[in-house]
């Protein structure tokens, strides 16, 4: 018999498929030729079969499919330690943002990533699903590492690091798609963040943009109760239908998180095959919940997992990730039996390909197949001893008693990526320079934040919504009040609705202007009679703003964040000892009106303070989009002029700053 | 200045000391004299101060505590993997006990604490508190490992592995004692396994005994759901009360999980300063729960961590416990504050020696105490980049980046266990070796075995109740009825209770003796009226018995087992392919009373099969005590004068083998 040709043979390891069959070799070998699996079976018919030019011999050990990080950020690995054991808002808004939004450029995606494909080809990870910013330099990374995988570049309705609105991270998207595309090892996907970070705008484009090109989308879903609770009373719908009402799944969905589901939400993800990203340790340190893995399981839905972003976690372990799924499903859902080590290892293999939408590629041990494999040590002290009664005890061998440290080797596409735990592909010492370059201007930053404003507030603040980037708004003094409501019937202009109230602003000042001011308010509602309904209390924090003027309008960009303020405004006044403070009161009517399609708001203001019983007109708008920002800015001219306000009737001095 | 002389110096490594007052040393340095700790402070002050031996340099290291493993099993590293992902009865039922049964002997309780020995020390861990049988053995493998530890001699109702009664094994215990007491490693300790099984008075004579010898007790309270209904039901009260009244907590009591108690009994475990060991991976993996915690913690409970028995885990990793500690707090009772970091990493070492009553000794670096010390790298790619701004961030990073195989030199009692990986006490080859020889015996065993009836019953029993050892019986054809309840009254005898049922036996035998035989029974019970009240099924599954004749009576000693038969017989004839069947079937009253301080149940069957009318006269009781059996077959011989029954009536032939 003529021996057939290999480049690599791996030889007398115990050989885990994952095919679905779930066939097992327990003295197995692995024929490799270019970058595809040629045969897999017992070793004495591969060896007879093969001439290979590198034999590896895998006595002791386990080969397995690599394993699949089925939902992370990878880049970082560089924010990872900065900030733990805090609320998800004030980690989030408080620190990854403001940090993100400083420190995240080229250099960052791409030494974070590199970092990430070090930790990660070092634990046995040969496919990776990532969302985040300048993912160009995430792919050049993954390519050098030699890694395999899907790349999402996020997009956001806020200012990202690498985007002042929607519209520039969709173009981004759409060169990184042209760009990657058809690369044997990296997959460009779209990565519009999550339904509450998004405009229905948005993730129509983003479906567009993905169904044009026929890549993934990834996106984070059902992540908090937080997010289902505000869908169901924003939309009254949870958050999967409303995904589905703007046809985000047309495209071929990676949903990561899915963890607030119900058996409805499930069967739509499944209908679709929408693929599921569970990230347990990610889950539980941000105190999210568990996520119904073994149901979603039952119903046929290929799931799945992820370590998410390693500051959440804090590192990119797919060993511990396996075994948490495993044991969280047991001990929360209440019975041992649930997730049992076999299905566990498939969704860190197998499965984890299927969610991925890449199983035709990748996630088991068969001809045909990328050679992606893990070479695991099996005969570590904390793995022995071992029972041969059971074959499939193997399983629970890999998932209740290995660890990433015993992965000996690692294969993607064909290529050595690790042997002997030696990297071969990447100068680990040279990263983790990087790194803590990096890691020490981000510290500096930090200490010289220290009492930043809006740290001080988020420590404080059970909510925190950052708002619209820009405001488009004009204003006019008036010489006295006028009917609203008449001249917008006049004009055929629709009210959608008005309300009346009494508002007590108290700025806070600071030395350093960069610090932005904030805004104490309470907002005395009343009713149609002028008695009091609702009272309520914000907190807003705004940053130094940028004014840009249009015709009759002014367009101002800044950042503004709103808590509820369930302090007083002594305690708050005590809390951040501003420098100095103003006030301003006022009556205020205002309507909430469509003119062209677009929502606008105008308010009747009568001043009590600073300058007491002088009438303004105001007319505003918000958007996180600046090419909709400009539009805006001409419509609210126009209508300016409907209330027969003339451009030099307009008022650009802020109350705040009218002399008392 | 003179220099004072140490054997150790540790240098320049970031000292985490978890002293009262959470000290930190960015640049720290530990002196070591003896098997104490001498000074802890910054590196110039100490390399000042001490003339050390041996200096061992720990840039780029964390130096903290040794790690805590406040519950395990040790020696069951010789059963990791055997059985998984099973219900917990079937699991310790039907695999744990009956491997343990077999096998557990001198040396495998001596090589099994070796291997778990050698993977605590790789782990970082310097004192664990362990319960298991021979527990002189682990003690002996303990002291040479020179490891720190508190060894509880298991106390069972059931026979054990090392005791075929509770009292056996309490002489055992306090030879135990006495054989240890006054190790500068090993604290003996009393075990009584769990107050399910436990008897009231073996509860009374462990807490005599630690109290005795002012040595610890280790008990398992409160593990599931299970346990704390049936004490409820049972005796109106739950586990902790329970106990409680019989004097548990005069005791220095180590209880093992607290899943499941409320507030009321956190607070009497607080109150008696019961200290707790926490079992976060075991309590998932058997589904048994998650404790709340965060809420002991701040009720002032000493709360240490364990890994629990590594057949239930699968290892002895306190890293993986300490993270998934910090995890499961935030994540089941969802709130991302909960335990963090810093308190978790202090449940791992000084909260646990707290928990373990030996924090005079261990469990923080301050000068007085043992030098029980774990350097572990802080500059592993998976831990990296490293933030300076918050001291702090230094127990995130060891909770949730650090791994145990991390871990690079271990320090116990002032001897180095461990240096650059290489363990230096043990002989970790000849350990494993050992090992691979008793799971090659186990593992034919359970070959063997495969389709026993034990196993098989377990398999498809949702509820399955192990039974009194010991049955102690008499019985006596009677030519015709007799008025037990008026005999009873003459004798001056109280009835309890009183039942009348018709029981329908069907007995499957099996070609092989040694199997036992199974029981399906049909209970139909009735009221004063004769109609049917209730009708049950059981399944008993009763291995082979010996027997022992005393004065009118015979003690039959058996493993029985009895589970609810939710199946039908005929199932059950098809599940278990009976080499023969034979039925019994009666009507019988029942009477419970009290003699002699003893509960005994009197029986009048009048036989349908395989006699039919013949009447019989039975008395019964069960114990798990040998001595208390003896005492009950004298009383029973007795009490059957009183019915005039002379020797010569009784009779031997069980029901089953009258000729039919």
């Amino acid at each position: 018999m003529t021996q057939q040709q290999a480049d690599i043979l791996l030889t007398h390891g115990y050989v885990v498929t994952m095919d679905d069959s779930m066939r097992l070799y327990p003295d197995g070998a692995v024929a490799i030729k270019d970058n595809l699996i040629s045969a897999v079976g017992p070793v004495a018919e591969l060896e007879a079969a093969f001439e290979a030019d590198t034999v590896i011999d895998c006595q002791n050990c386990i080969i397995s499919p690599g394993l699949i990080n089925a939902h992370t950020h990878a880049s970082m690995t560089l924010l990872r330690g900065l900030a733990d054991d805090l609320r998800l808002d004030v980690w989030l808004y408080g620190y990854m943002m403001p940090v993100e939004r400083e420190f995240v450029d080229h250099n960052f995606s791409y030494t974070g990533a590199l970092l990430a494909c070090a930790e990660m080809i070092r634990s046995g990870v040969t496919t990776f699903c990532d969302m985040y910013y300048h993912e160009s330099e995430v792919a050049r990374a993954t390519a050098e590492a030699g890694m395999r995988a899907i790349l999402a570049q996020t997009i956001l309705k806020f200012p990202s690091p690498d985007a002042t609105n929607y519209d520039e991270s969709l173009e981004y998207c759409r060169r990184f798609i042209e760009q990657w595309l058809g690369h044997p090892l990296i997959i460009p996907a779209v990565g519009p963040h999550a339904p509450y970070t998004a405009t229905p705008d948005m993730l129509r484009n983003s479906v567009a943009l993905a169904t044009e090109y026929d890549v993934p989308l990834h996106i984070h879903l059902a992540e908090t109760t937080l997010e289902q609770d505000a869908s169901r009373q924003h939309y009254g719908v949870p958050v999967i239908p409303w995904v589905e009402k703007y046809d985000l799944f047309k495209a071929k969905v990676i949903a990561a998180h899915c963890v607030h589901v119900d058996e409805s939400e499930m069967r739509t993800l499944h209908q679709y095959r929408a693929g599921v990203a569970h990230c347990p340790s990610s889950n539980l340190k941000l105190a999210s919940g568990v996520a119904p893995v073994q149901k979603m399981v039952n119903l046929g839905l290929h799931v799945g997992l992820g370590t998410d972003g390693p500051a959440s976690n804090n590192d990119l372990d797919m060993f511990e990730e396996t075994r948490l799924a495993a044991f969280l499903q047991k001990g929360v859902f209440g019975d041992p039996t649930l997730l049992p080590a076999k299905t566990a290892w498939a969704l860190a293999t197998s499965e984890g390909a299927k969610a991925l939408h890449i199983a035709h590629l990748t996630g088991s041990l068969e001809p045909g197949k990328r050679a992606d494999i893990a070479v695991i040590s099996a005969r570590a002290t904390h793995q022995l001893p071992y029972f041969a009664r059971d074959p499939e005890a193997i399983y629970a061998q890999l998932v209740y008693a290995a660890k990433s440290t015993d992965v000996r080797d690692v294969l993607v596409d064909g290529k050595i990526l690790m042997r002997e735990r030696q990297l071969l592909t990447l100068d680990e010492a040279e990263i983790i320079d990087e790194a803590k370059r990096i890691a020490r201007r981000i510290d500096a930053f930090l200490i010289a934040r220290e009492g930043s404003l809006l740290s001080k507030l988020l420590a404080i603040s059970a909510d925190f919504i950052p708002q619209e980037t820009y405001e488009i708004q004009v204003k006019a003094r008036l010489p006295e009040l006028i009917e609203v409501s008449a001249i917008l019937k006049a004009a055929g202009i629709d009210i959608q609705r008005s309300s009346v109230r009494d508002q007590y602003d108290t700025y806070f000042f600071f030395e350093d202007k960069e610090a932005g001011r904030l805004r104490f308010r309470e907002d005395e509602v009343r009713d149609e009679r002028g008695d009091l309904k609702e009272t309520f209390y914000t907190m807003t924090l705004m940053g130094p703003s940028s004014e840009k003027e249009f015709e009759n309008s002014i367009v101002l960009t800044r950042a503004r964040y709103t808590a509820s303020a369930s302090h007083s405004l002594r305690f708050y006044r005590e809390y951040f000892k501003p420098a100095a403070e103003r006030e301003v009161s006022k009556h205020r009517q205002r309507w909430h009106i469509i003119y062209q399609e677009t929502d606008l708001a105008i308010n009747l203001d009568v001043l009590s303070s600073p300058e007491p019983n002088s009438f303004y007109l105001e007319i505003k708008s918000r958007t996180w989009s600046a090419k909709d920002a400009t539009r805006k800015a001409e419509l609210i001219g126009e209508l300016l002029e409907k209330f027969g306000v003339q451009r030099e009737d307009q008022f650009k001095v802020d109350y705040l700053d009218l002399a008392s």
